[in-house]
């Protein structure tokens, strides 16, 4: 498989952990967003919105989102699991991933900054912005969480997991207010010992660059 | 079961058509986005990201998220399917519905706006906003559907189709320019045709305002 990933991305972050945890081999395309190759003409015909992640699979299909990546990868790689088999608890436990994938992640990303500058925004009101739609989300996240367990929903690591530690990596780049939200921090704690955790953080990546 | 529902949110839009499509019964339980109601203190308990769509199942338990509960439902009521049953293409679809869940609807609703507006902008500037994210999305996922069937990826609808029906009512009620789109048009024609589709109408729901 060939994964076309951004080390800094939070959605090939998600996809990353994902392929180490299920101990999927793969090579890594890198797509520099901030230098625009999401929007060369190659990369815009294997993905169109011009984002990342795509996964490329062996027979040249590719695959795109993270979310229906990652619930790809779950039904042909089934162990381990990152949605408990019950519907239900699937379903809350979908609820909490998607939080961060569709109430969160999408507001801040560079494309959403790129526009807010062009409207005359600064870079500090860009951060600002973000912070905003961080705090309120992850409050809610925190909201969602059972308060008997060693990561988000489980005591083994599952797909609200595999959302949470990239939003938090974005949180602490950009210093969003985490007060009030330690359980979070011990959580991503937790998570950044396992080994595909590790593998998958932005600086362990081939297209990190020092900042 | 019980549907927390505004009768313009999209992402409640999406669930309506599922349950009807699935012919399932429920109530509707309006929230009232213009007026605030999505922040009362009993919602917030309900729904801490204070959105809508929220299902109360039959136990009480409440499923937030719209792609998770539409999940839940293609899980618990089968027929008809949503997502077709062989894994890669139901990531091929469930990419497109992600595109529309992710790319395009999040970055546009009414908190986003009411937020822009906080930051000096007017409404035109909020019309141009929602137009340009809606535009760049649709030619997006217009370039991920076959061009051989009569819905979105089938000659019956799915998951694609329940999400592009509300995003387009959106797109037609601010005035998206939906130049090149006619595949997608036809489609929603399509779609309104089919019961289900007319029952989950923001204009046939109890909610439902003139303006």
């Amino acid at each position: 498989m060939k994964l076309y990933s951004y080390w800094r991305s939070t959605t090939s972050y998600r996809v990353r952990i994902a392929l180490h945890l299920k101990e999927i081999s793969f090579d890594t395309q890198s797509v520099d967003l901030v230098n625009g190759e999401q929007r060369d003409k190659h990369y815009t015909n294997v993905n169109p919105i011009q984002g990342v992640p795509s996964l490329q699979l062996s027979d040249g299909t590719v695959l795109t989102q993270s979310m229906a990546i990652l619930r790809y990868l779950d039904a042909c790689y089934p162990s381990p699991p990152l949605w408990p088999s019950d519907e239900r608890s699937a379903a809350q436990v979908d609820a909490a991933a998607n939080l961060i994938a569709s109430d969160i992640h999408p507001i801040n990303n560079l494309k959403v900054g790129q526009k807010l500058k062009t409207m005359g925004h600064t870079q500090e009101d860009v951060v600002e912005w973000m912070n905003h739609w961080m705090r309120i989300g992850l409050v809610a996240f925190d909201s969602l969480l059972p308060k008997n367990c060693l990561f988000c929903f489980d005591d083994t690591p599952g797909i609200a997991d595999i959302c949470l530690v990239p939003q938090l990596y974005n949180a602490h780049r950009w210093g969003t207010d985490l007060a009030g939200l330690e359980r979070l921090i011990d959580i991503e704690q937790r998570c950044l010992n396992v080994n595909a955790f590790d593998a998958a953080l932005p600086e362990n990546q081939p297209d990190a660059q020092a900042s």
